[in-house]
């Protein structure tokens, strides 16, 4: 990972926010900027002088981490807290202001820094900073992706086999989990949703002790984090033989994805994609039951920049990473929704789930 | 689950910290008091009338499940989002002030609920409110964590059977997270814990790829999430025989930890627990490598209140549950580690971790 260029880019972000320096509290954050992957630290950011100055502060349990693991930043061990650390730290600093993660610091957390700061810094909330840089993956990233993706779609098969009438959801859900370790996954991007039947209708239904009916459909939505970076799926499938209106739900779901798939390109505004697969399910007359947003960013997180939802002005860029996964949920009924994920190239896009979309029954 | 009680407790407890009403932004609270287990929600509970009352407000996503699960509170869907619908609620509050959870608010959601209720209600930052009320379990929860512990102690024989030298420890996590679910878990309660050989010198040494060496410490700290609570418990193990210097290390940290057991009853110090393991510790020689503190509150999250540390002057009281975790790490040598969950009952305390505390060698 080249977090020199990344630490570089940052600072010159700062100089357009107007900052001196920047308290970066976000955990993924972090890890972006220099390569810690432990759940306590906080790293600041000072660009006010010709060479940029990054320090991390984590406490005890991550001395030995830290100095592993930390790369570009000096690395102070506290063994209270890593945020008091901080704020001793910025009362001896010698610039006069500081951007701070206005939605990743607590409320609690800001007056305790804006009361040790009064009178010697200019706090500045700041939004999305290091995000926006997150947004565009490099091509370290895009090889880490592409591996997280092959391999949550490689334990398809396993879901598929664990499948049967009377098996509780949490059963399937961990197969699932249990291959994925073996497959060498950290963990799983979220808690795994099996949502069969009745319960398809919901459009977050994680695993649950209920069995498996002989009739419907059962949505599948999961992901693997590999080397830190996460991918995300969903593939509904039927049990027994689908009616013809299930059938004509899948079908409609099937190509809404692939317009909004067809939409993504270098330029298009993220709320372009949404409504290239919304205007077909309205068509077919489940627009009411498309009750969410068409999708998100995906990386070091599971939900990232960009949004893409209907009227988002935000335009695609090469280097995205980006689900596309409409849905439709008919309450008493059941659902489907089809997830894959997308990269932004230069001249379009690059579908990186290879799982097959047409409609399986077991 | 006896919501009504606890919304009762927590509108008394509004009076004294003179608020008219609580904006509750913490899930895990809001569980508490009203039952949702989803991602997306804020509970205002308002107790300036003679009758308290409570809105839940939530997203399209969850509008079934909201239906199904809260009880005691109206609910209310909103397609944006749950925190946009809250605040046009505060507009037209009848109420004067406002209580918000400081530490569960993000400085950027601050300065939303601010401006949108400027001149009209006076906003308070609180701490803690409701996990006080939460710090003490009542008869359901004691029972459900109970649960959870056994269903946790119940794997270990699983652990065991799958550590074998050379087999990676993500594995063996694997092999744990599998069989918890088979137990009817909803997921692990944190990133499992297997750290072999070195690696069980470092006190937060979660699952990687490395094999199990021929010889060293392997510490195992893992727990499930069963109904909704979390069990956490931790065994060290030796693969091969232990040095009779290891098998110092091990006597030390299991009479440690038996010292702080005994030290739990009603009206104690949280700090007197954790120094009486601690004195144990520095006498035997290993007082610098027990680098963090004795314990922890569990219930609906794995973390809770109290917190078992050094100077901690918070008192002991019937119905808290909390763990006894000592540990030592040497660097370059390794670590030891002996947790069990412990109830504090009226007469002193229950330990309700079952398994075995001798040093099993495989």
């Amino acid at each position: 990972m080249n977090y020199t260029a990344r630490q570089l880019k940052l600072v010159s972000q700062l100089h357009k926010v107007g900052v001196d320096a920047l308290l970066i509290t976000h955990l993924p954050n972090i890890r972006y900027l220099c390569g810690f992957t432990g759940t306590a630290g906080v790293l600041l950011v000072s660009a006010h002088s010709s060479k940029p100055k990054l320090t991390f502060y984590t406490d005890g349990r991550y001395s030995r981490q830290a100095a592993d693991q930390v790369q570009g930043a000096k690395v102070v061990i506290r063994r209270k807290s890593a945020f008091a650390e901080a704020l001793d730290a910025l009362k001896r600093a010698k610039f006069k202001s500081l951007g701070f993660e206005s939605e990743h610091l607590f409320y609690s957390d800001y007056r305790i820094l804006s009361n040790a700061t009064r009178g010697k810094l200019r706090l500045k909330p700041t939004s999305g900073v290091v995000e926006d840089l997150r947004m565009i993956k490099d091509a370290d990233e895009i090889e880490r992706i592409k591996a997280a993706v092959l391999a949550g779609s490689g334990l398809f098969p396993n879901a598929l086999e664990a499948i049967k009438v009377g098996v509780a959801e949490n059963e399937i859900a961990g197969e699932l989990e249990f291959q994925a370790r073996r497959a060498g996954a950290e963990g799983m991007s979220f808690d795994t949703i099996v949502a069969a039947g009745l319960r398809s209708a919901l459009p977050h239904g994680r695993a649950s002790d209920q069995p498996i009916p002989a009739d419907g459909f059962i949505i599948l939505d999961y992901g693997v984090i590999l080397a830190g970076y996460c991918s995300d799926m969903t593939r509904t499938i039927h049990v027994g033989r689908a009616s013809r209106e299930r059938r004509r739900m899948y079908d409609a779901i099937r190509e809404a994805q692939l317009a909004s798939i067809e939409a993504v390109r270098p330029g298009r505004e993220a709320g372009e994609v949404d409504e290239a697969g919304r205007t077909l399910l309205k068509k077919a007359g489940y627009g009411e039951y498309f009750t969410h947003s068409t999708g998100h960013g995906v990386g070091i997180e599971v939900h990232e920049q960009p949004r893409l939802a209907k009227g988002q002005t935000r335009k695609l860029l090469p280097g995205m990473v980006i689900t596309i996964e409409p849905g439709i949920y008919i309450p008493e009924e059941g659902g489907v929704r089809i997830e894959d994920m997308v990269l932004v190239t230069e001249s379009g896009h690059e579908v990186l789930t290879p799982t097959t979309k047409d409609l399986i029954e077991v």
